[in-house]
């Protein structure tokens, strides 16, 4: 196989890729500076090594603590843990600016067929470890999908010999911003009466 | 102007009709045979005639009663009275069949540039009428739109003067079937957050 | 069936038209003012009396002679014919101003699954009393799609016994304006390629 | 800056890549293990090695000689000279199977506001150093939109001194595959009927 193909190969790997982006990708780089081929090559390499996974959350971020930013603030509480599927989930809801509890990075999803993997020993250990120390509420929040319903099922399953007074909580379903009552499905417009709010 | 473009034009008037459209359904009708095309236009001229419009609600329905079934249901509460923008939406909240109160079909928005028209007068004219007889709670369920939103905003000052001991609600905001927290904007997410359910 | 229901159904038959934007239709209408469904009505009903058929091309339109001013303008030339799947196809080619003979409306498309109907008497009709006053060239200009394929090849077949000195024509395949080359198929890249123009 | 941004802000600059598919692409490798990343950063340092410029089209290959397989192919006629953007374009092209002379990579387009570039200098020279040998027809096969067309236009006047005896050509315009008579442009179906075909 010829390095352009191998190149582009590697590049549909990439999440969202197909072949005729992948191969875009390959000539891209070609017509580059042989500089710029190098930095990128570089930063790909040594990022593994620049990025550390932090212990608590297994989020990627880019200290030299063993704790990241948001399990080491003390300003945060301990009795709020938010399981989100993947790391841009956590820094979307960051964003908000509504949550001021920990996190922990499921690390994907379950799929229906039975693909998929998620984080479940480290998530039963820190739930464990958690329990005893102010940990009141876990919130699941997962993609209102089917796959993300069903990895929330079999979270639920695997938390319950542990929650003991622990309380668990899955994201509010309702109308999103810019939607019209007329196209929202059942589900969505029964949840968003279930949900009103006085105003 | 031939009549041909004359038709085209009143279907131009249609609800998300172009000229291109509305010009393919005047040759759609040509070519239907003649029974087919005066059984139609029979039908729109006395649909004014056949179907009335509820006295309390305000929608459109094919009964002979001044009042429409939703209206007339002894089983609905007379507590809860929701606000939507359309006939259609009110079609829609039924098929959740998770509401069982009252409604007022308004009849549009109120665009930021000052169009549009909603049904005020017979708004402030039901609320009143009822704010004795067990009103409770008034749900605004209109879209999460920026019309939607100045449309109900428009309505709360209107029905300030008669709110008494009434409370006014807006629809749950939160995640809609299908969508992931990682494409959701800051809004959506945050009342995801604060609407969390308990599973 | 109430007339509300009867009405929507009359409207998702119109092209394009799904149950829901059919619903809307019937709610705008019943939110018109009655003056103004009344004129839908008769300009629905009085169409198939103010709009004939012209006897040669067999396009709609609203003069009062038995030929368009297509098929009636002495200026166009009687040695080419242009055989089109509906009147907006015509009215498209007429907007180009690039093409000064006749025309003839088909009526539609024959489907792949043997469904729908084109005029085909007529035309045998029409080319059979043409060949012999100076009808040189037809073109068949039909949608380059696998049923306007596949229509143009039942009209070669059709016209094959009366053909004599007559040249059968398909329009020309190549980039349609706003294409990249990347995208183009092979069959509308290929065809780009032989049909180069000096420049 | 931290690593995760400079690699995101690294990928941002590939073709069609947002801020946010960037992000997703490191949190891609992040997961994905060493061994894959090494692997990827030693393709893309090694690319430009590994991968040579055809001395005479311009575009990228694996081969050893100076010359591609296309330029070096003596089955292919020297008399046509087809000019493309991009590399991707000459492999659509050769999918077709139609064309069997030589080719030349110009490695972009031109844009309205005076941005972008093409291989000017190598494109002379090599219309230059052809144009005793043979050449006798140049076909700019650029993409059918206003900057394909501006470039066209920029190389017919760079190539006019040195045009000779040597005819210059555009791809044909016309129906694209799937298009439907109704919705093309004036100069699609234009060019359609100009490039009709007798069949």
């Amino acid at each position: 196989m010829d390095r352009v193909d191998e190149l582009a190969r590697a590049f549909e790997r990439f999440p969202g890729i197909g072949p005729r982006q992948a191969k875009r990708f390959v000539y891209h780089l070609l017509a580059s500076n042989s500089g710029d081929r190098t930095r990128l090559a570089d930063l790909i390499s040594s990022i593994g090594a620049s990025v550390k996974q932090c212990a608590e959350c297994r989020r990627f971020w880019s200290g030299t603590n063993d704790l990241c930013n948001y399990c080491s603030d003390t300003g945060r509480s301990d009795a709020q843990l938010m399981l989100v599927e993947r790391d841009q989930d956590l820094l979307a809801m960051e964003r908000t600016g509504s949550y001021r509890g920990r996190y922990f990075v499921l690390g994907g999803v379950l799929t229906l067929s039975g693909k998929g993997a998620i984080r479940e020993r480290e998530l039963v250990e820190r739930v464990e470890r958690r329990s005893n120390t102010g940990l009141e509420e876990i919130i699941l929040a997962l993609s209102a999908t089917s796959e993300g319903e069903h990895t929330s099922e079999h979270i639920r399953s695997l938390l319950q010999p542990l929650r003991g007074h622990m309380r668990l909580f899955e994201l509010g379903r309702g109308l999103a911003t810019g939607s019209e009552l007329e196209y929202a499905d059942k589900e969505t417009l029964s949840a968003a009466f279930t949900n009103r709010k006085e105003t």
